[in-house]
């Protein structure tokens, strides 16, 4: 019986990949780089992009926000004024814990390609799913707060694989927590050797900087040199 | 389409159903009381279990460990002195993010029943699935860390509504968080009035005897009242 949901499972992941690859040939017709952005909950991710949106320059840059409910992160972001398209996942059961090929494809008429260079993909909070589901991006940024301790690449070492840019978040808390961020940073290169990486803060701005030109990078390399 | 995968996944829901009272019966028969815990990656799940297995006095205690990848936890546990049974979801695809009840049907052999009353099943970190899946437990506790900030419950109502004991952790970083207590508890009481709550911190051990006394009860009242 294990068997049999597995091989469903598979014959979802290839529709869903053939879907992604339909996105990202829309996406690079209209221009636009496309981050998926990814985390546990909590970690940080609205924060950053609250901070990075704002420091952007002459990158015009979108929001596709994915959550199970509710509409608290779009209004955070709008008010940082950049087009947030939602999608919430709480249709059908309880919730989607990632967001798929399928229903970023169904926001596809809803998001403002012909204005923006950069589109920033908030998915669901979650550190297993979401990174079995490509959406169509280019690349693939996640969020590992210092708070969620040393040892989440070995737990969940297919999150950290499927990125090209690890940021390390909360870094101004490091003084009150027992953390060696040494070991965290040589659990990062056991499951993913030199993946490149980031110590950054979304409350104090430290590191955004760097994250910003990392985003300026990726959206002026577009869409041949990425991913 | 997406009809039909709502389609497939409620029926994979209801035969879950199933085996999770296959489960509990057996779990009643053996006179074993059964907890799920759960939380999102990082919120300090295994911590919290550290202190409190240590402080349960003559209530035996197991634990039956859920992760993606890896024994980590299960050694952390299994040094605390309890017996510890593993499971590792990261078989099939790129892992399961949450435990179903058929996952707990395959370790009931391995689970020393008749040595313990108590059988807390740490879950895969995981704010959405886990909610929607009973594996046969009696009661379910959630951790939410404070550093994941205050409007979690808004975002997974349904992980914050399964369960019937929210334990509020980390707050020894208070004072170092832009964090409002106030705000997390009102939003709790939005989606789940007045459900129980404690407010922890595995780090200091503050008010970990109030969560021991939690399960203790739960353990002595078992097995009509719970659930």
């Amino acid at each position: 019986m294990h068997r049999t949901r597995v091989r469903v499972v598979e014959g979802l992941l290839d529709a869903n990949d053939t879907i992604a690859r339909a996105n990202r040939a829309d996406f690079q017709e209209a221009g636009v780089t496309v981050v998926n952005l990814m985390s546990a909950p909590g970690a940080g991710k609205t924060a950053l992009l609250e901070r990075v949106v704002r420091e952007l320059g002459d990158v015009r840059v979108g929001v596709l926000e994915g959550d199970v409910q509710g509409t608290l992160d779009a209004e955070r972001l709008a008010s940082a004024h950049v087009p947030v398209t939602q999608i919430e996942t709480g249709s059908g059961f309880g919730g989607e814990c990632h967001l798929d090929a399928n229903m970023v494809r169904s926001a596809l008429p809803s998001l403002p390609l012909e204005a923006i260079d950069l589109l920033v993909i908030e998915n669901v909070g979650n550190l297993v799913c979401p990174a079995e589901f490509r959406v169509g991006e280019h690349a693939r940024v996640m969020v590992s707060a210092v708070t969620e301790g040393e040892e989440k690449p070995l737990k969940y070492p297919l999150m950290f694989r499927a990125c090209e840019l690890v940021l390390i978040n909360k870094i101004d808390l490091l003084p009150h927590l027992d953390f060696d961020l040494g070991r965290l940073l040589a659990n990062l290169d056991t499951v993913h050797p030199g993946v490149e990486r980031l110590l950054v803060s979304a409350r104090t701005g430290e590191g955004v900087g760097a994250f910003r030109d990392w985003l300026a990078d990726v959206a002026g390399r577009r869409p041949a040199a990425v991913g």
